[in-house]
């Protein structure tokens, strides 16, 4: 690392140009949560999510950034090095938000990175590596499930057509809106596909909020992130049948209801932990035909089981179709994996950098893992990867309440700047 | 009853006529269910609802019968009698359906009854009384809950204003729809709304496919209906709070799923009935935020809950609210009542008429009670009221596979036609 140059391009960070960039961006999808928070929906491969993009593409072009698109639509923007040939650092996240969300979780990770290497530029400091931001297409998985598809494509961990029949609520397949976006972003040079038709990058760092509640209860500045837990998503789907609720005896029918009841109420004996270190979520529920006097003839749920450990997430998980078939009364079960991640843990090369730009600055900080999956983990076979937190207020996340301040985002972008001036060169 | 003229009328019902009008109005809303079952979505105050009524005033103006709609929709065909200022007899059903509905369910009720009528009509059967063919608004409560709001509106137990703000799927107030429903309608002579506005009719007659098994699997060609079951309908809203399904901790979670869960447990518990009486239902659920890996921030869902015996209804129904407060953990709980009806018992003067068409024309009866609510028990206090039935296949109905014959369906129109005949007279 140079040590003459780092100190410049962090005075370089500005507080405010990010923090109007990260408003400017949640007023694209902007939503109204309880109590009056301003709150986000912007869904992948929307027009808003296109507005979006603009936005970032237009500051990046002001500040000599390149952009380019790859087949999945995650968006680039190059700042180049100093030598030929040399593999990128990459930096960002995503862009897209979950239905009621934030104005923070992902975007923050791409403008920080957007900040972080335009205060290098106006610093004068050169990189003897490039670096590229980026924007990963649908992280969140909820348009089109599962989430990370921009990452995995990127990373070689599925081939970019597997999700082209996935179908939003509306019933638009994956495959038709992403050519549908890529149409719109035609004068935007196209780019290969990650590692699938690219060099392995020299290393990948993600800023993000915690999403959590401790750096915020501990009054720490930075998280240097130590991994991510593993995250399994299923979708079940429940066949009965259709029947007058007035007429129908209750001992006849085969209601979908009450078989997504008794298969609840099994999942929950599986996932019990009193530790409270395991996750296990039913959020989504779609019955049909949803009709109050009329039993449900199918319902769909989805499972979302998360754990730190490997063994625990394969037996529990493994354990779920047998446990719903063997607590359903009358209806025909069909389990799906949707997505599976593997526990993560980060390379020192990125974490130990971490450390030492927050100490260098005077920050405090803490190794903490990350509850919620990222497009990082991903990045975790390619090259050392890591990331960055700052905090949560309250750890509320996926929720328009979900805030950090201006001055802990920018000491996120702070530090960021600096391992990226340090990978950079390394 | 004028015994000469009644055979003519019933020798006039035209089984094939009386079939084609019904498969030509299951066109408009044909749905596929499954095994490719020919079903109907023709839901409330819709393009295809107008549609359907369309067709019937067009068969009622060629067989000599002026239509009219009130302030609530409901539609009437009238055949005039010989003596001016006698009170009516009504007789019809619904005209919407079920999003996942049969060809049967309401519509035969009002293509019965003009069946009937035209045929008394083409036997030269003159009748003391007028006899109007009448079609309930939103009978099935599927689109706008609750059901029932034009005979409801009719017999004056609610003001036709009740409903305005009763929103559908898609945000649609009723009052807006009806509106632009009688927009489309203003060529069809305006008049007032039931015993509101008018006088009481002097008989009310409902039929109306089983929707249940009885009379198929006892062989029987009529049900003489002795009344119906009450009902009670609710609205369960519970609130908590949306986290990230990665990092919020289970035991600091407030998640409407899991709520819902326990809710439905202790109603379960609750609405247990050894003898498979009751009918206790949930049937229509709502989630939102609705995302995989977002908590459940609100959940709505419908309790549909019915007994013959006012007594258990009120008991049980009035213990509803209790049971889900002392069964949730985390969410704050909101109970709205939107219907209820007491079990009613219809009038000797109909369930012996019926008993008396049926015996005189050699077909096999059977007094059975109604499962399903209807229209009819809203004119219970309005006049002698009563309903006939034909057998539904399999007892299946709120499907597309429901069923019945051909034949069934005229041996109900016959029976009709001298019930109609006979009060009408009398």
């Amino acid at each position: 690392m140079n040590t003459n140059v780092a100190p410049n391009a962090v005075a370089a960070v500005s507080e405010a140009r990010q923090w109007d960039r990260l408003m400017e961006l949640a007023t694209l999808g902007a939503i109204t949560g309880a109590d009056g928070a301003p709150g986000v929906n912007r869904q992948a491969l929307t027009a808003l999510d296109r507005q979006a993009r603009r936005l970032l593409i237009g500051w990046g072009a002001a500040a000599g950034l390149k952009a380019s698109v790859d087949v999945l639509g995650n968006l680039f923007l190059r700042h180049e090095g100093t030598e030929a040939g040399l593999a990128p650092v990459v930096s960002g996240s995503h862009m897209d938000s979950q239905p009621a969300g934030g104005r923070f979780d992902g975007i923050w990770g791409v403008v920080a990175a957007l900040e972080a290497v335009q205060a290098l530029r106006e610093a004068g400091v050169a990189t003897r590596r490039p670096i590229e931001i980026v924007a990963w297409t649908n992280e969140e998985g909820s348009r089109f499930a599962p989430g990370c598809m921009g990452s995995m494509a990127y990373a070689g961990y599925r081939p970019p057509e597997t999700w082209d029949d996935v179908a939003d609520a509306e019933g638009i397949r994956f495959g038709d809106a992403l050519r549908e976006h890529l149409a719109e972003e035609t004068d935007i040079p196209h780019r290969g596909l990650g590692v699938v038709e690219g060099p392995r990058p020299h290393a990948y760092v993600e800023a993000h909020i915690e999403q959590g509640p401790i750096l915020e209860a501990e009054g720490i500045d930075i998280g240097i992130v130590t991994g991510i837990q593993g995250s399994r998503w299923f979708l079940v789907e429940l066949t009965g049948a259709s029947a007058h609720a007035g007429t129908a005896p209750v001992s006849t029918r085969r209601d979908a209801v009450q078989d997504m009841v008794r298969a609840i109420n099994a999942l929950n004996a599986l996932m019990a932990d009193p530790t409270d270190v395991l996750r296990f979520t039913v959020a989504s529920i779609e019955v049909k035909p949803n009709s109050s006097n009329s039993v449900a003839e199918t319902v769909k749920f989805t499972i979302d089981f998360r754990h730190p450990d490997a063994a625990v997430l394969r037996e529990r998980g493994d354990a779920i179709e047998a446990t719903i078939k063997g607590a359903v009364k009358t209806c025909e079960v069909k389990l799906t994996e949707r997505f599976n991640a593997d526990p993560v843990t980060f390379a020192p090369q990125v974490t130990e950098a971490v450390a030492r730009a927050a100490a260098a600055q005077g920050l405090s900080a803490k190794r903490i893992p990350s509850g919620a999956f990222h497009d990082a983990q991903f990045m975790v076979p390619l090259c050392p990867s890591g990331m960055i937190f700052v905090p949560s207020r309250d750890g509320i996340s996926h929720n328009p309440a979900e805030y950090s301040s201006p001055e802990q985002l920018a000491r996120g972008a702070r530090v960021l700047a600096q391992v990226l001036a340090e990978l950079a060169n390394s």
